[in-house]
């Protein structure tokens, strides 16, 4: 049983004190043992090739029911959860939901998004197999479980010296949306599609499994300089982001200036402007990142674009060391000043 | 691939709402089918042996924390959702929690609900696979998922005419501590440990089913009343419940009466009693109810109370019909005038 290292952040505090407790129970029970345990995107559950993810979403915190709306609300936590299969490689197979809700919302809100739900499961192959719901005095409160099928599951822990870093697709719409909502401002209309149907890089994450040796993936829920130090971590390795080719999202260029896009992010050096900020600092964007040697993906780039109409771009390179570095316009190399994006 | 009928009630109504509208995805995607579906206690998914359950608990409407302690909470949601596996004779392997909690809690207060949780976890043989924690503005909200093994599950829809119908251990309790919560007086010692520390069955239904050929099984969270009128939904048949048998717990004779254990029971007949209802509509339990055929429970009854130290007492007859219904005292049957208790 494999257990990842995370990266830094108070919410992957409390899982490490939550996975450490029960340390006990994981070296107690072999016979019962998971492949990949939590810290991970998902677990693998052993002997069974069937991989375990939960994601969840809560009102005013992931969400606002002024910005999207109720069947938004339902596909976005549900494409949430099943990136996490994409991050392992894995094909859905079905998801449960758990719902606490208002009085009030326990009728028709609720059902529309449960429609959401159904909606986006249906779009990735999953089924609904079950959930809970209950009345809650509080928000609305959504838990997505994935179950997905995953014959060699790839983990956040296979980075290797002289890897190429890559993301799928271009970043920051989603943290741009949430930007321009929380100034007032109308957003993109691109960027409230990235937020509100965040499509999860399935297909994407098998294709490339299939085609080329990928050594680490991850999806890209915490932001790039987040995921990217979960990489780093879990591998034990450094990270040297290449600040040039992060491709950032036109809506986030397009986004107003003037406002943090979280609070924990900190200006970092001159080059990291306001859209390259939302690009590495914006959570929710649910492209891939993943690790290859040298050479690998640069042969089925082209079918990967032709096939699916979607950016694949080198951003940085795996090094010996920790953490996420960017070379500065000398050459030297500097810690990544910017915090992954968290709700916490 | 078979799907349960589900028994009356709001909440039912919503999960059948919810899977009625998925009903074209499931045949839509018939190589990704589920053994059970939603409306039973747990998924299987087909050809994997995974069962799969989710259990939403809420504060102050599942549990106050003036009335328990952080780890009772965390031990008893995940009781709860491992019951869901009981119910399905399936052996755990592992469970994943999210958790929503305010800033405030979200330091020592989750810590020690997540040893409750882990510390069941424990007791049962699961591993903690995974999980999420997220802050929120409103109450604490932990969302459980357990993940078990099963050969053969035994479902809710399998009761035939003839068979008895059984539960094990004593009933009311968990409801009498409620009772006595909400009237400002302090409970019984064991009406108390019932609600904060409910053991889920799981090791007795394995045995039962090892032992004996159980048709029909299902565990005792929504109260006797609510559950043997999923299991007559689910199977189509009529359960005649023989009130007389009914064995009450010491802790509900002892609870103080006057006041409606729930919101939605209603007076039935004279002899069902202020205990007999906490009894019957009093939810979690967390024993086990089942159908077996005449005879074949009784010649192992002494074996599996010797094992476990654990009543059964066969409670019923399953009948052609619908429903639940009563023998008067000159032997007519009555519909069971009292509903299960329902959270929503």
């Amino acid at each position: 049983m494999a257990h990842s290292a995370l990266g830094p952040g108070r919410e992957f505090d409390l899982i490490r004190a939550f996975t450490a407790q029960d340390e006990r129970l994981r070296s107690a029970a072999p016979s019962r043992a998971v492949v990949v345990g939590g810290g991970d995107d998902a677990c693998v559950v052993a002997g069974s090739g069937i991989a375990l993810s939960t994601d969840i979403s809560v009102e005013d915190v992931h969400f606002r029911r002024t910005w999207i709306s109720a069947r938004d609300i339902g596909w976005r936590a549900t494409a949430a959860s099943l990136s996490d299969l994409a991050a392992v490689a894995a094909r859905p197979i079905g998801i449960l939901v758990s719902i606490a809700a208002s009085s009030e919302d326990m009728e028709s809100f609720v059902i529309e998004v449960m429609a959401g739900v159904s909606e986006a499961a249906a779009a990735f192959d999953a089924a609904v197999l079950g959930g809970d719901v209950s009345r809650s005095p509080g928000p609305l409160v959504l838990d997505v479980v994935v179950a997905g099928g995953v014959e060699q599951p790839v983990l956040r822990s296979g980075a290797r010296l002289g890897d190429g870093l890559w993301v799928t697709g271009s970043l920051g719409a989603a943290a741009a949306a949430v930007l321009d909502w929380n100034a007032g401002r109308p957003p993109q209309p691109d960027a409230i599609a990235a937020f509100a149907r965040p499509r999860p890089r399935i297909a994407e994450a098998r294709w490339l499994a299939e085609h080329a040796p990928l050594h680490a993936l991850i999806d890209l829920s915490d932001g790039l300089a987040g995921d990217a130090a979960h990489i780093a971590a879990a591998s034990d390795v450094r990270i040297i982001l290449d600040l040039d080719r992060i491709p950032i999202h036109s809506a986030a260029v397009a986004a107003a200036p003037g406002t943090q896009p979280a609070a924990n992010t900190q200006p970092a050096d001159a080059r990291i402007t306001h859209a390259l900020r939302l690009a590495l600092a914006g959570g929710e964007d649910y492209e891939l990142c993943f690790a290859a040697p040298a050479g690998a993906i640069e042969i089925v780039a082209d079918a990967f674009v032709q096939r699916f109409g979607l950016r694949l771009t080198r951003v940085g390179t795996i090094d010996a060391g920790s953490g996420v570095v960017t070379a500065d316009a000398l050459g030297e190399l500097h810690p990544l000043a910017i915090a992954g994006y968290t709700h916490l």
